[in-house]
């Protein structure tokens, strides 16, 4: 059967103020990407979501952003190459203190909203990130958007020593060039969960998805990103979980 | 020759504002607080502290606070012990990191500000800042001010199996009971260095101080606690480096 | 009929967290206190919560807190009285300014969480509160616990030229001495509705309410303050609307 | 004589932490920028910088900026137009809270940093800012920087009622195109007195300046931007001070 993983953000409350539904979520899950305080969650809802993660043998991933908790760090910052490989240091440092004081560690890192998007965008940015990331630890994988071009990033990552994992998007159409179609177009956002079970399962097996631009596009990817936010997207995590077949054995 | 370790809280400044002169501090020391980010500091300052203490070769204690940045971390704040616990471990880690990228280790823990004052009123303050310290590393030492009844902090650290540092300030005016004279009083705070010297030297060499309340009072330190934010407390901490004898070696 | 007004906290999100049922909660009320940025809101919430409560012609109070969003300003922290003054008198503007910007004005001033709290407690906080509010507009009002001795209170509004109202609440139970007991205890809350309706015109008519120490308490009150952050709490908030009668009539 | 107003940042100090030299400086000017929470600034420290306006007869003006203390409001962030507008407004409010509290009362809005330079290469934003200006009060002045191109800004200003200032810096080349040479270049900030001197008498008296590309340039300006942060900035702000004449009466 297949290797996809499926990954989810999680511990995205703060304070007093809940996000998604995480003992729903994390269950269905083999990687949990863990808000570090930047965009959301508190030192308390951290420590809750690496034990919920513990609980249920998922895979902990560090999920650094822009300090930025208004913009829930989906607002792009001029940050500087060296910032970014400090931040990304920093929430990494404080999220592995966490799994450590549970006994357990992290797996990868998945940066979080405008830096995912800015370092896809950006490789000094990326590289950043790589730096940050093998400052830490050279067994984290860095979790990147799956592209029809992946060479860049890999000769990056190689250069880092670092491994990467590619990852796609069930719920999300593309376009031709690999890119998400933005969520402000009609049609960007897929809602029929046969469609999403379809597209997930057109990744798992490697076959190709239909493009908005028409033409078949064709990603590799490692890992895939499903949601928690309402029912609708537990649902739809359940479906391709239930697709997909049994979670991978945890070391 | 004495043992009485030098510490100085360094790594404070944040963003564009500076304070204190930690180039012409640390190589004074023996043990640098670096601050983490919640009184003060960010993740810039903090690698760059790293380095200038790894430079110096002192030994690095991480400096958790209250997340206070407006307050400077001195104003107490109604923390459960268990956010103490997880605010204490996730600035840890943070600065872990930032040690770990650099090749070095942290050596101990010294809470700031509020917290430090807090936690000695408060034992089960303490035993929260002791579990937050033995979740990451249980070789970590905890920094707790002197006091003439020092079994009760011990028996507390033997439970959580830490060992801590008793701390004494060369330039602050005791109560009998171990407490420093509060600042807004007169006499609270030295500034003839002649007498910070003599006090320094009472502490290294175990003999007693003179009380504001008149009485001979003797402390057991470890560590003495020096400044950085003018030239007449940089010049006191050279006149008690030279008083004490060259820095202890570094592992 | 009676005079008793009803107030309930609104505008609490933050950024991409919801809290509580603003557009079912605010038609029920006579105020709207709304948080101005340090406990929770921010500027964009605040000013949609403005225009909520003037398309339902209710009422507009700032809410200010100690600037900590972690811990949603419910946590005490140990802030001068010049520090309470101008944090207020900050939050405030900023408030009313959203209110000039929609055409509306700011009515009175509802302390948040802690530091409603300990202003209660502690006059000089009480004090600085009162300084911060008449230095922005003498024409507001102060909502402060209500009390069975409330002339200390008063005696303290009149020094300052402002005038109170006094607040209690329908589903807590109080102590004789006029303090709610705390949420820690079994029965600090209550959940009948038929008892919270019950407790709610008992402050309307002015006729006393049964303790916890087992005497009546006589409580004055200008207004009461019910919640919207569930289905039970609204409906609860809605009994009470209808057992009051209709709301008064807005300038 | 000239009416080329002079202008400062100034109370951008932050809690502990102190920035320029505000005593030496304010003097000095017609106008002083005080920052207002998001980039530099507590409530303590504007209020006490409103008073140090106020006893020198300085008009006052808000500095809004980014929600960014460690990037010190200098790195750009991808705020809508909505969210500028409402930070804008936010700030504001409680800046003139302040002038109201010491009987005093705002004349201008200049944002700060990376939102100035945002604003002044995207109309949308800068349509925000005046939005957010005239929502307080159309009788504010926002000011933007001078070039030689001023026509569609004065006509986004009237589309808003409102009246803008356009400001030039005296230590800094230009391009032909208006714009500043990046700090990063050779030559790019003017360090001779006597230069800044000549720079700023030519703003004054409508001459032209000589461009980094060589060609002269002239741009129309009504204030002059000087800086306090070390002591060759101060003394240039006296000569400037001094070769232009005596303050503005102000009313």
């Amino acid at each position: 059967m297949t290797q996809l993983l499926l990954n989810a953000d999680v511990g995205e409350s703060l304070g007093a103020w809940t996000m998604g539904n995480d003992p729903a979520l994390v269950p269905l899950l083999d990687l949990a990407n863990i808000a570090c305080g930047f965009h959301a969650s508190d030192q308390d809802i951290m420590r809750s979501t690496v034990q919920l993660a513990i609980r249920h043998g998922v895979r902990i991933g560090a999920h650094p952003a822009y300090p930025d908790l208004i913009g829930f760090g989906r607002r792009s910052m001029a940050c500087t190459p060296e910032q970014v490989e400090n931040l990304v240091l920093y929430q990494i440092g404080a999220l592995a203190a966490m799994c450590r004081a549970e006994g357990a560690s992290l797996s990868y890192v998945k940066p979080h909203g405008a830096l995912y998007n800015d370092m896809a965008r950006d490789h000094r940015l990326l590289a950043a990130v790589m730096r940050g990331v093998r400052a830490f630890d050279p067994a984290l994988i860095v979790v990147v958007p799956a592209t029809p071009d992946p060479e860049p990033t890999q000769a990056l990552a190689q250069d880092h020593g670092l491994a990467v994992w590619f990852e796609a998007f069930a719920d999300r159409a593309y376009h031709l060039d690999g890119r998400l179609v933005a969520r402000t177009r009609d049609g960007a956002v897929h809602h029929d969960q046969t469609v999403i079970v379809d597209q997930a399962m057109r990744f798992a097996e490697g076959r190709s998805i239909q493009s908005v631009d028409g033409q078949p596009l064709t990603l590799k990817a490692d890992t895939l990103c499903v949601h928690g936010d309402n029912e609708a997207s537990i649902a739809a995590a359940r479906a391709i979980r239930a697709a997909l077949g049994q979670r991978t054995a945890q070391p």
